[in-house]
């Protein structure tokens, strides 16, 4: 046994249950500067669903498809591969590179680069600054922490009672990103960023049928209204059957079995909807939420409760009612995507050393959501930050709102031929700030981070004048949006407030 | 003749001189809030360098080649055009639907959309508010403003004054953006962004040497020297050969004609080195350098002095020692750029609209010069904003500065196989706020407004902390340029002023 595998100690300063990404990064803010010892407890992959099965394989699977879509879009590149298709097994092979072949090394390594110590196995909270691990051989040692325990133990896909779905052995969010089987014939239940992106790219890769299947009457609905039209008007083009409004009554197949991560688990499955039809599929997708990780990790032993499987944390990231339990990433339910959780990790990590150190807390030890991005990884692409218009007037803000058709922008028209997009900023006319920012379309995924500059930085719009976009970049949209913003101030029947 | 033409008036509020972007968006600005009558006077195609010759057609023919590059490093799309070309015809006759197939009536319905009339012909001043313009037919009609000229007359290319050089008709910007023919073997002089947009797209479609001759030691000289490296490295690796620090001497041409625009304009050129050197080719590009348009416009019939074909403009564009001419764009001198010349172009006409209507200037009168941002649209890419350490560091700032290779970030490890990239930060520790950033590689052109957003919001460091970019986006890489700044703080010997 090594010491950096940790088995000759049972005391850390810090420990941390759960070695994804969040886990990760608190591990090693609490110990990089302090000089704080920390240990990090995990069962399964160190790197956690972000690296293996969900953010990087996604992508990974989208580059091609987009890739492809735009070439397609584009004279000189289009007539190169007019009659061609993605090879299939390269984009799959270089998806389990990029998902590091579903093994953790490079994750070793660099634990141990950052002198954080490992311990294999299943943590689980045993009383106050106690964590209990359980090895793959059964053996249990508990282990303390002299400051804090942060949980880190993620979520997993959410799996509905409904009628015989269980018992079909569906494809989760898992299988979709380690696709290993194409089915010809697929239904996708969920109309969320993961049923959607799966989507995306499982048609593209060759899927011969393709219907998605959502209760809701439209997909992504912590968007705005014309960012679900967008995806939905980009997936029917490609060819997906869209049901939207319909739910799913029951399931049945024969045949069904695990057959192992990304391969089709049985034969042809029956899916009975609401209205009574059925639709026959060679597999089945169920992403319809995920359930933060909150099952069997101790936490009443400590007097904590974790309704729906998520756990409340102040500004701290400290687990409300205690000042040496930590939760981060998706089990704190506040924002369920990589990079909120290694920032919710940051300021754990920062927390804990300067309580420990006995620092006062500062901007750098304090989380805030008034700006949290996120991208939709579709062919085109989505994405958004900070409060939607909805959102935004449910909290009572009397906001002013500019929108723009990306194509009207020069850099967006000349990037291909049919570019299709829209942008929308949300204003507080009160503080002249942005507080919220959506675009759909090509090339704007790297576009998002200057609205989330722009928000963060409280910014007002009249000093966004003067942040003049690159011509011909797709950037310029800014100027059309705030243009946009002062002509309706200046055509106003009334000045806004 | 219709009344848009302007035939039969004399006399209007706002005189543009210059149908270019700066011109068609000062007379926009001037006239759209204020009920100003406005007059654009133009003897070429309205619309400018920009649309026909310059930036759209550059772009137009960069994006197949940056398509093509991408998907030759990106598997599943690699094995598709494995052994296949970009189409170039389709390439060509693309960039000639981007650059309006040289003709200007989408701009003349643009003018008249927005209530601006357009006097065809060449506009020269003629003493204070009097313009007087020359038409194709040789007639001259002096029109007079009420309120303002506006000068527009951009600028056009530099040929220096080498032997034989100019009986020899190289191409120019206008002849590379317009190419026709391609020719075999192409001689390129000059280190600025033309010369290397220029070089990029032109090796791309089929040249099959291509020798690039720079005077200075870098490429691109108003860039961070690690960006210059990045220019020189790619266009290395593309095939093209690079003489730095080389002069060329002499020309000589058989048969030299100009046969017209992006047509080979003869015979074979040869090009004589300061080292003594040839070099043969059937094509030679001069890119080096812009003169302002401001020969031949009357400035002596006002008294204003133009060194270097520039005039000297103060915060409002008002040409220095006036209050009723402005000029705007490259004949200012301050940013050879579209987007700089129209944020001129908006500042001049506010500041317009502000004095004939008796109102005070404000911020949207007021022109700044502290976060200039450009892309050179090579592939990859490059670009930046603000100042370069070197330029900080020259007016007296102590700057801290983070570098981070941009590969080491997931979204760009994911979005292509091989990708090189870099980025860099300025920081003025005295304000904690970025005052420069410079990124190199695919997928940062649209990154950089992030940093434009930054510059010009005064976002102190520590608040960018918390503006969180999406995983995996290569907008991650401000999480690690963060990192390293923290880092070096604090391991630094003295903490910084």
């Amino acid at each position: 046994m090594s010491a950096h595998e940790g088995q000759e100690r049972d005391h850390w300063d810090v420990v941390v249950v759960g070695g994804g990404q969040a886990g990760e990064t608190a591990a090693q803010y609490a110990s990089q500067f302090s000089g704080l010892s920390t240990v990090l407890v995990e069962e399964d992959l160190i790197g956690g669903e972000c690296e293996y099965w969900a953010c990087r394989p996604s992508k990974a699977l989208l580059m091609p498809v987009e890739a492809q879509s735009v070439g397609r879009d584009l004279p000189g590149v289009r007539e190169m591969i007019a009659d061609r298709s993605l090879d299939v097994p390269a984009v799959l092979a270089r998806r389990d590179d990029i998902a590091f072949h579903y093994a953790d090394p490079q994750e070793v390594a660099w634990l141990k680069a950052n002198n954080i110590d490992l311990v294999r196995g299943r943590g689980r909270l045993a009383g106050p600054k106690q964590v209990a691990v359980t090895a793959s051989d059964g053996m249990v040692r508990t282990i303390t922490a002299e400051h804090a325990v942060v949980l880190a133990t993620g979520s997993s896909a959410l799996l509905p009672p409904t009628d015989g779905l269980a018992a079909a052995f569906p494809w989760t969010s898992r299988d979709v990103t380690a696709v290993r089987e194409v089915p010809r014939r697929l239904v996708v239940v969920g109309g969320g960023p993961v049923a959607c992106e799966a989507v995306t790219w499982l048609h593209a890769l060759g899927v011969e049928e393709t219907t998605l299947v959502h209760r809701g009457p439209r997909l992504l609905t912590m968007m705005e209204p014309f960012a679900s039209d967008f995806a939905a008007r980009h997936l029917t083009l490609a060819g997906v059957d869209l049901r939207l409004g319909t739910s799913v009554t029951g399931v049945s197949r024969e045949d069904a079995q695990d057959r192992g991560v990304g391969r089709i688990h049985g034969g042809p499955v029956t899916v009975t909807l609401d209205d009574g039809s059925q639709l026959e599929a060679d597999e089945l997708v169920v992403a319809v939420g995920r359930r933060g990780g909150t099952d069997d990790i101790g936490l009443e032993t400590v007097d904590i409760p974790a309704p729906h499987g998520y756990v409340e944390v102040d500004d701290q990231c400290a687990v409300v009612g205690t000042d040496w339990l930590y939760a981060t990433g998706d089990l704190t339910g506040r924002a369920l995507l990589t990079h909120m959780a290694k920032y919710q990790a940051r300021v754990a990590g920062e927390a804990i050393t300067a309580r420990a150190l006995g620092k006062p807390f500062n901007g750098l030890t304090t989380a805030e959501y008034d700006a949290v991005a996120h991208v939709v990884f579709l062919d085109p692409p989505l994405c958004a930050v900070g409060m939607t218009e909805s959102v935004a007037r449910q909290r009572g803000i009397e906001v002013e709102t500019a929108e723009y058709d990306i194509a009207g922008i020069s850099g967006a028209a000349i990037s291909r031929e049919h570019y299709d997009g829209r942008a929308k900023l949300v204003v507080d006319p009160a503080t002249d700030t942005v507080i919220g920012a959506t675009f759909a379309g090509t090339a704007t995924t790297e576009l998002l981070h200057s609205a989330t500059v722009a928000i963060v930085g409280r910014v007002p719009v009249s000093r966004l004048w003067h942040a003049v976009a690159s011509f011909p970049t797709v950037s310029e949209i800014w100027l059309r949006l705030l243009e946009t913003l002062q002509q309706q101030r200046r055509t106003a029947p009334t000045p806004p407030a």
